[in-house]
């Protein structure tokens, strides 16, 4: 019988989409130099003015998956400067992260279905247990920004299709 | 000990944001009507010419969540027609996905993660287990749509924020 636990349900799924937004950044990379596109032009792209541009999307997408893999291992959540200023700096933060990720071990997350885990601080303060916060919360924020950084690009004219965001599993 | 299983990580979450769509829905529409804006401007639109256009993304949204909720609970995939031309037919389809994903016995799914799932044909065949299918597969592709769903809307200048899309749970 397989067996899964809130460990199969997490890190392996941020792992999946975070090397998709590894990919995708590569292409966008080459894509502004071969086009002479200012990088800041699509770094600094925001869908509408008052959404995030392209580089929170993806600086805030690291900070979920850390943050679910630590608060689901029972760890303090790593703090991340948030000075990216280039394709290559994002691609450090996502290395960085799912390096992270990859360094929670399996069994302290493995039973975090019931575990009180707390967000945010004051008036913004929530409590969840492990898997609330992961499927309630954690998962529909990453994805949420993962795919805005995606479309962000593609409205831009990246040549990238859905296969590269849903990437390898 | 709180315990989970498949039926935590499907149908509450697909529900979550099926709702909050369905509400996104409603506001989208009142702003057309405010704004004497033709509807198919909105549901026709597009992020990029080669993209799916609004209407496509809630049908492919809706059709992941009853898919999964199917395949998980070992029953067959109901077929809709993708004949929505308004936003209350989309409305419609959202509500018929819940109710839908609702009538699938939680008992059904709850032990899935093993199952063998098998999506598509001929070349298109791919083949899952339960727990590979909905974490790696379903949940990506349908937060995928629904989130360039919002981006769309939010694009076109609809006053929504993220907490429009992660609503209740």
């Amino acid at each position: 019988m397989t067996t899964f636990s809130m460990y199969s349900a997490s890190v392996p799924v941020f792992k999946q989409i975070l090397n998709s937004l590894l990919a995708i950044l590569d292409k966008a990379e080459a894509h502004a130099a071969e086009k002479k596109i200012d990088p800041a032009a699509l770094l600094q792209f925001r869908l509408f003015p008052d959404m995030l541009p392209f580089t929170r999307q993806i600086q805030i997408a690291c900070d979920f998956a850390k943050g679910a893999a630590a608060r689901l291992g029972g760890l303090d959540v790593p703090s991340y400067e948030d000075n990216e200023v280039s394709f290559a700096d994002l691609k450090a933060r996502i290395a960085k992260t799912l390096a992270y990720i990859d360094s929670v071990p399996q069994d302290a997350i493995a039973g975090s279905e019931g575990r009180a885990i707390t967000t945010g601080s004051g008036e913004k303060t929530k409590h969840f247990t492990g898997q609330t916060y992961l499927f309630h919360y954690a998962l529909p924020h990453f994805f949420f920004h993962a795919t805005t950084a995606y479309d962000i690009l593609r409205h831009n004219g990246l040549d990238i299709g859905k296969k590269n965001f849903i990437g390898t599993y």
